[in-house]
């Protein structure tokens, strides 16, 4: 018979005690959470009658998953990530707070202070020239109305032809494909850069180990990071997901929206093939000065 | 007014999707508790209106917690180790498994393969020697009926004078103050070694850096670790708190119990002052060959 005591009083006082109830310095919100968590923590321990063994094995995860840095690679992959998109949505819908571009999740893989430049930049160091497929992409940030943004900043992040991204991956050179562009009279950005590859989870990383165990892969379609901010507008965190990739419904971060599907054309030019990206933004209006920034999520910055 | 939409079986379903319920690869014990993880972790979400701020700044914790491999650590503060005991008590009382000396935790600093004696040993390497008070430890390890057990194995680890743990704190030489003693014809062990100081967890640690904000402090009394083992006989995992410390009845980590309070005697000898500390351990009978064993928690292992 499974033995239960965490609704018991005097458990229910012990974690009330280790959430630091019984004093008053802290933080009174985070005493609030953490008591919630350990009682979470406790039930689900005796619901699912977690053995010892399994409870420790988790410990060392959470040290491995950490030692990797890889907690927010988890969070997107267990789809928490996306959840928070879900619930968002379902927050401005009741607020009234609707039309525009579709959010969808950041990733852990965004570097702070990228080179920022006016209408038009190349974001490749060309050191893949020969195997990477040349890309223009280009296109507008639009207000509720429809009327072109002069003015939004586009930052905007990708991967490389091998799936990997500069910074986290040392052997590129400092923000390869990543910049900032600063949209021009017409509210219209331009890059030039290279068609990204899919990104896959590290094989031997801990969060590959956790979805192995659940049956699932974790790799993701071909696609481009946007952060889009402008004055007196609401910031936008979404992805243009590129339309062809395999993965492109069977994202393990399921990212992937209705709307955020970007159609690549491929040309034969007289320079060889190339592609070619077409993408439009349209903010929401800022409720307030707040809504105008991206959230406070701690993110990596490039040492000068 | 709170958004809620975890209930919903839209998202219970795309929970189901993520612990890996569409697929039969993996595990399906994996999966059951993911899901379960994945339903607590939103209905908190949503429950305690966690902004997304917080959110990002919990999976930052997350990374800088396993970056310091202090996940164990955290799980004994927060008492959730304290509380496996409990629920294991209680599980015992249960099942009329009584007697004996009690359980505590065994904390994140064991290190396995320590060197092996025969009744006696010395565990100090001497660097601490004119700071150090030598300790005389002593006991006898004894059957579920009160008699020795010869051939039981007292596998015991300890802090130095600073309160840190040799391998953990690089300083210390090889094994300093860990060791395994067998008991001789008589169940004893006997152990000369040096009072330890407390522990405290590093005040620059995120283990320390949660407390501070639940208002806490993060020190434990003085105290020796032991794994008692004896064939036929239920492992032990236990500590001895050390009588007359400040931090006995108020340890971060909640290990200190009734009947696991060591009372150390200080002696004025010719050689100078000593403690000695004298104390029994009594084993329950083995239910089955699995209860012979410790759990199968990852550990630290010296390299050779």
């Amino acid at each position: 018979m499974t033995v239960k005591i965490s609704h018991t009083a005097e458990v229910q006082q012990f974690f009330e005690e280790a959430a630091g109830f019984g004093n008053d310095a802290g933080s009174p919100r985070l005493k609030r959470i953490v008591q919630r968590l350990l009682q979470d923590t406790a039930r689900l321990i005796e619901d699912l009658e977690i053995s010892e063994d399994e409870f420790w094995h988790a410990v060392d995860y959470l040290n491995r998953l950490g030692g990797r840095g890889e907690a927010g690679l988890l969070v997107a992959g267990l789809g928490i990530e996306h959840f928070l998109d879900l619930l968002q949505d379902a927050k401005d819908q009741q607020a009234g707070l609707v039309g525009g571009t579709p959010r969808t999740i950041e990733g852990p893989l965004y570097v702070a202070g990228a080179p920022i430049a006016e209408g038009e930049v190349r974001m490749d160091d060309g050191s893949e020239e020969g195997v990477a497929t040349l890309m223009y992409l280009e296109g507008r940030v639009l207000d509720p109305q429809g009327r072109p943004l002069p003015g939004a900043t586009v930052d905007l992040w990708h991967a490389n032809t091998r799936g990997t991204y500069s910074f986290f991956d040392q052997s590129q050179s400092e923000y390869n494909l990543r910049r900032r562009i600063v949209t021009d009279a017409q509210g219209r950005y331009r890059a030039r850069s290279i068609v990204p590859s899919g990104y896959g989870c590290d094989p031997q990383g801990p969060t590959q180990e956790c979805l192995d165990l659940l049956g699932r892969h974790g790799q993701r379609p071909a696609h481009v990071h946007f952060f889009i901010s402008a004055p007196g507008h609401r910031h936008l965190t979404t992805q243009i997901n590129l339309a062809g990739d395999k993965y492109l419904w069977d994202d393990f971060a399921y990212a992937t929206r209705d709307g955020l599907v970007g159609e690549v054309v491929f040309v034969e030019g007289e320079a060889g093939r190339h592609a070619e990206l077409k993408f439009d933004f349209q903010l929401q209006r800022a409720q307030g000065g707040a809504d105008e920034q991206r959230s406070g999520r701690p993110r990596a910055l490039q040492e000068a």
